[in-house]
């Protein structure tokens, strides 16, 4: 008679946790590179399982689970899937929670009798009274447990989750977008969902008082009807980001192959999203994107109104080509408006059409002055201001990367940004060379700090807006 | 009576180039960086002239044109529109061949009196016998002459020539794509188009030998009939990449304020350039990746179909539908050659069914048979590898980024493109932090002197290998 399924709240603060390996001694195995990545994380309670070795990395490692002396209720897995039912018995005479299989080979195989193995696995996991995550998966990483699988990622808890089909997503995603400001409640990696699927986090994180913006990515859902329902929950109380993977006939065909998905309808999927005021998002740069704009963009743009200040005549004319397409609108400025910029913009050389363009806007004073002017503009709801990064913005010792220009752009953009009442953001454009990126990571880093949204072009900018305006008016 | 003009081969090579600029004593301007510019280059023979200053940054300064002791075949302008009538009449008593302004508030200024200016220039200049670049530009670059405009841009000359009406994109074309490998034989920013115009550039360049490809990004063409004509020509010669700037309303406003451009009926342009055997490009980025695949794709490949092998489940699904959205085929694999493929790829984690990912692809000897195997499919045109940038992928003490992994993975897969005649390219992803990104640099450089085409992501090499695709099938 199976037990009664324990919930996810008891998965995400593990007493003890145990790493069994058939490659632990193996230094590119994922089983000691989560070993490493837990110890340089903090996490007290780690146990090595792999019977070659008594040592490992400095810690005790052990025959077996049951060898083990402390309580553990996590257990991440990276045997030969012809293991895997032996050690959960193992893991059923241990007490654990919860078992996170990186093994793969299961159903997305294609082979019958692996498929077989799943449904085995899933009855121990029923009868033994703990849960299942993956297999085929990097499992989970909670901030605040200090409980992760690979290592880079910033350990501050923030308030996204993430719930990605996709361990390579699953570990990209707070790496990348650390130098974003992005900082993670919860991120479940699930694989094949065999047991823990997309439906049962989702309805999870929309009650989960650390979870402010929910994040997924997900290739196939196992049950339409139950996963719509818990969406529809979801999106009624948080942001909702969903990026579906496997909608084009090879991506389907990869997505059977990664996690034995069966791709739905993307029509159908796309519409029921759009019903559900959830946000879809085409790739991973528009994910973060969009990201960063729910957490940062304050307030949120009333509408898709936009002006674009900088400099660079060649990026503001494709600018403003960019965002019209993206689904944002640059508004024209009334001679009113021109003549007000005309008296501390120099008319050589500028463009006063919105997008603006002038030779002094790097200039705090300008920077500013521009900003309260088009602020005031009833139909420009955000103002972004762009910067890019390469050798030539080192034009009179390095003054646009320096911290004297930093520092007062910031405040002049901050003080801008309050007196109007528009959001402002910021696009930075990167270096193609190393200078030029050290040059790029410190001003991302100071515009960060101070709570600006960070994108790294216009378009991207653009596209991110669009997005999050059209939910936010829907 | 004017004089015949000078056509535009003899303004490449000027034996010596004045710097007139009003305030080049100033760090941040544009008539200094010039200077600086062009003595860092190494250039003979440069000439600054301002009243102030007998010396400026080692060099004497000179009061006039006409107190300059040497020949100045070029002269490069930033003083106030208000006075460059009577420097031209200085540049016609000293003979000179070319004079480019970066002087703007012109025409695209919108005031009455500066179109009139403009046209009182262009009188001056035919009665002269030189040749005006601009105004609004910042003129000519010419890697053979040491004639630059700014630095950091690499000094050997390649078969690229750009046209641009940005001089934002001029200087950063070059700049941007040096580490991809990409050089130019000369690029032209050419502003107002008030006398040198884009299709008087077309023209020659279509007959440059020093030139292969020719880029362009266009606002607005002034004649239309001679612009397709000089087109049509161009396109039968070499493969002519166009970026049409102001193709939205936004983008028309910026346009016209940028360069006095009345942009031409979009749709009319793409049909025009299609028409024309020309390939359109929708962004920088864009531009980019067609160029680097045009430079460095070999052999191009004879029809749309690809096959993606690298490490990453999710970004393999993703890949998927990011080549077939983009316009490329990915063939699935016949259980054949999956059974080749399993010979050697581990089956856990791994998925056979095109992308191709598989936990031992680092490896040169799997890269290689993967390739090996994957080149013999018909219908399979072009071979793409990706790999990522991160923290993460230094496992194992960064093997991905050795100088052991990187040699033998160039070889393994220069001797796959060699014995299955099909093309290789590159997917390499930047990284978020600076750690990752010397990683990425490193390798980008080791690919790129091997004579690899390197793409920033999986998204970016379909969209180019589309264009150039159908370009070639046309």
């Amino acid at each position: 008679m199976p037990k009664k399924e324990l919930s996810l709240a008891e998965l995400f603060s593990p007493r003890g946790v145990a790493v069994v390996g058939a490659s632990l001694g193996d230094q590119y195995s994922f089983a000691r590179h989560v070993v490493e990545s837990l110890k340089e994380a903090g996490f007290p309670a780690i146990y090595p399982v792999n019977p070659k070795y008594t040592e490992l990395l400095g810690l005790p490692c052990y025959p077996s689970l049951q060898a083990i002396p402390g309580v553990v209720d996590h257990v991440v897995v990276s045997i030969p899937a012809e293991s895997v039912l032996a050690l959960l018995d193992d893991c059923a005479a241990k007490a654990v929670k919860s078992v996170t299989f990186f093994t793969a080979g299961f159903s997305e195989s294609g082979w019958k009798d692996r498929a077989e193995l799943e449904r085995a696995m899933l009855s121990k996991a029923r009868a033994g009274g703990f849960r299942i995550i993956g297999p085929n998966c990097v499992g989970l990483f909670v901030p605040r447990s200090r409980l992760v699988s690979t290592t880079g990622i910033p350990l501050e808890p923030g308030p996204i989750a993430f719930i990605s089909q996709s361990g390579g997503h699953a570990q990209n995603l707070p790496l990348y977008t650390g130098p974003r400001g992005l900082r993670f409640s919860k991120v479940v990696s699930y694989g094949n969902a065999l047991d823990v699927d997309e439906t049962e986090l989702l309805q999870y994180f929309s009650r989960d008082p650390e979870t402010e913006i929910i994040a997924a990515y997900i290739e196939g859902v196992k049950d339409g009807r139950r996963f719509l329902g818990a969406l529809k929950e979801a999106a009624s109380r948080k942001p909702v980001v969903i990026h579906k993977g496997g909608t084009t006939e090879a991506g389907k065909r990869a997505a059977h192959g990664h996690t034995a998905s069966l791709t739905s309808s993307v029509a159908v999927f796309h519409a029921l999203c759009r019903q559900l005021k959830t946000i879809q998002v085409d790739n991973v740069e528009e994910l973060i994107d969009v990201l960063v704009a729910l957490r940062f963009a304050s307030p949120l743009p009333q509408g898709n109104g936009a002006a674009i200040v900088g400099l660079g005549g060649g990026p503001s004319v494709l600018a403003g080509d960019e965002m019209e397409e993206a689904g944002l609108h640059l508004p024209s400025l009334s001679p009113e408006v021109q003549a007000e910029l005309r008296q501390f913009l120099p008319m050589a050389g500028a463009i006063f059409s919105n997008p603006v363009d002038a030779t002094n806007l790097v200039s705090p004073e300008a920077i500013s002055a521009t900003m309260r002017v088009l602020g005031k503009v009833p139909d420009i709801h955000m103002l972004i201001y762009h910067l890019g990064f390469h050798p030539a913005s080192r034009w009179g010792d390095g003054r646009l990367c320096s911290a004297e220009f930093l520092q007062p752009a910031i405040d002049a953009l901050a003080q801008a940004q309050k007196a109007t009442g528009k959001t402002v953001l910021l696009a930075l454009r990167p270096a193609p060379d190393l200078d030029g990126m050290k040059d790029f990571l410190a001003a991302q880093e100071a515009f960060v700090a101070a709570g600006f949204p960070v994108f790294h072009s216009l378009r991207q900018t653009a596209t991110a807006m669009a997005r999050v305006v059209a939910w936010n008016q829907a």
